[in-house]
């Protein structure tokens, strides 16, 4: 936790050009942006992975991104659209170990995308996704939920 | 409104692979999965962008994308991690005019990432970073909200 630069820049501790803050987030540049303007959204708590975070938080973080889009918009950066990104767990991209939601402006021509893998154009049969569809369902009806 | 095939959906009149539904939003498997198991968390009524959608049910899809994420952790399909992605705005890579979280398993070597522009490394000056906080910062504080 003593290593967590997110943990250090919510606690005032570290550089960081911020846009927001309150009780149970903060909001920031980031450093390496995919546009300029491209912030993160961290609860000031430590949470390593979404797991770990309780939905209230979860919740307060995107309801603040929502409001972050809207003012990327309205800032006279270049802005079309915008995009969220979480990335849950180091096999999802995850590279800091503290929950955060991204917030990046995008305009067209801006380079900026996704890659997919060789399957991406293979639509399964309905019947493949309905067996996934109960797979999950299964295991959301068994998932303790951390209101 | 009418031609909206995600409005369809949460209207129970067109195929779908269902997770969960609630008053506020319905779960289902993207028919074209970045990974099997790949879902999208909309809002049952219509909400063209993020701006359109108020920010109490933005909140409410992000804290069902969190239950959903744990499931798929869960469920036995492939998932070592997961990604959240929304996508607001044409320019932003939005296809489908009906706001919706995507929340995708992944696993190493599934082949998905994220494709960056020519400036991606060019970390800019802090000066930069804080000129861009402040312009944001300024919207913020003149943007009216969607509680």
């Amino acid at each position: 936790m003593h290593d967590c630069i997110f943990c250090t820049i919510a606690a005032g501790k570290a550089p960081a050009s911020i846009v927001y803050q309150d009780n149970a987030c903060i909001a920031f540049l980031d450093i390496q942006p995919v546009n300029l303007g491209h912030l993160l959204v961290i609860p000031n708590a430590h949470a390593t992975y979404l797991a770990d975070l309780d939905e209230a938080t979860g919740g307060h973080l995107f309801r603040v991104a929502q409001r972050l889009a809207n003012s990327l918009r309205r800032s006279g950066l270049p802005c079309e659209g915008v995009n969220l990104f979480l990335a849950d767990g180091e096999a999802a991209m995850q590279e800091v170990l503290h929950v955060h939601l991204h917030v990046f402006p995008r305009f067209a021509g801006d380079g900026f995308g996704l890659r997919f893998g060789p399957n991406y154009l293979n639509k399964p049969e309905r019947a493949v996704l309905d067996s996934a569809a109960d797979q999950i369902r299964r295991a959301l009806d068994a998932a303790p939920t951390k209101p």
